[in-house]
């Protein structure tokens, strides 16, 4: 179904051309009219993939958190077997970081979803869901860590799940420089640190192992 | 001189009407058309007061910070004399959170602000220095609070500042009802607790002044 292929490739053609503009002009300029000269095809064409800029924006951003996932699997295929949820959680917090241009697109992307979501009930519910859907992943490993004893028992999961996002907080420090990328990566690496300082569990979790992988993986994200 | 005075006064008229627009409308909707009409006055006499869009955009965003300041400064001197540590940084970082409808407006205000300054120099460099201020402030509050005892020596100023801001991380979960803002402000305190919990010091800091504390103001603020 060569047809069928082609249809999703000019899909993503112009949702990576949408993610230039809002990279680079913000998404106040993510108009069909900029998207369909940034992507070098024609306003029609672009009109004939996508109804209104609404559906655009919104497989635009679908795609974007695609990408993010498939960052996040990749990069947790590469951890142990079975991964230390230390180290599950510090790959999802720091691909969700604009560490490298691809999690910049990404995290620009969603940074200007969620404030159109302020003022558009439709991508309020589909960001919200979403948002809601990455904090469940989130209080799920942290309370399979907890049963695990890799978190100590006294912690609250949902306020530790809360914490732990609050990391994507390091954004701006970042984007505008106030801070260096290894800053936030040593903000991140002492939360996380502070977290996993359970008794170690049956693998031997808590505070020992975090310090004894702290030069390894986590000195090469760099 | 009370033409002076009415130049500030209209110049405000417009600022605060231009925070409504970008509150309920979005910061994509903030020209100088849109404003003067929410503003009620005519295009040409926002151009009056304004040369340009960029200029109006400034000005507004500055106000925002005066009001978030004057905001902190009144909720320090309600504290007691000299204020604990704790408590002045549980007013800067809670003020930046839209939890009531005056801190909404300032918080998105500067969420799309630092959007903008990605793809505009001029303001790159006036968000970059603002929030460069507010981190020296609050970097300086932590350094004094470990020299009088109140956060043990053994923590890095630097990047405890890092994490206390990553507090307004908070604001998308917040903003989009992923959580209410009684989960944020528990995990503000759960944050806090944990920082102040060095020795006491010779006021008797540390994690008992934060406990004992803990039912008071604190539970007033919802």
């Amino acid at each position: 179904m060569p047809k069928q292929v082609d249809h999703r490739e000019r899909r993503e053609t112009i949702a990576r051309a949408l993610w230039r503009v809002v990279e680079q002009r913000g998404i106040a300029h993510a108009s069909v009219r900029e998207v369909a000269q940034e992507a070098g095809i024609s306003h029609g064409a672009v009109q004939h993939y996508f109804a209104t800029r609404e559906e655009m924006l919104a497989f635009a951003m679908d795609l974007a958190s695609e990408r993010t996932s498939r960052r996040v699997a990749e990069g947790v295929s590469e951890l142990g077997d079975p991964p230390h949820p230390r180290d599950v959680l510090r790959v999802m917090l720091t691909e969700m970081l604009p560490l490298h241009p691809d999690a910049r697109v990404t995290s620009r992307m969603s940074a200007a979803y969620v404030l159109e979501a302020l003022h558009d009930a439709t991508i309020h519910a589909r960001v919200r869901d979403g948002l809601a859907h990455g904090r469940d992943l989130v209080e799920g490993i942290v309370r399979q860590a907890i049963d695990d004893g890799h978190i100590g028992p006294d912690r609250d999961p949902a306020t530790e799940t809360n914490l732990l996002l609050t990391l994507t907080g390091l954004t701006p420090l970042i984007e505008l420089g106030v801070i260096e990328p290894q800053d936030a990566l040593t903000a991140v690496d002492q939360h996380l640190d502070r977290l996993f300082t359970g008794p170690p569990g049956p693998e031997g979790g808590g505070a020992h192992r975090s310090s004894v992988t702290s030069p390894g993986p986590r000195g090469g994200t760099r």
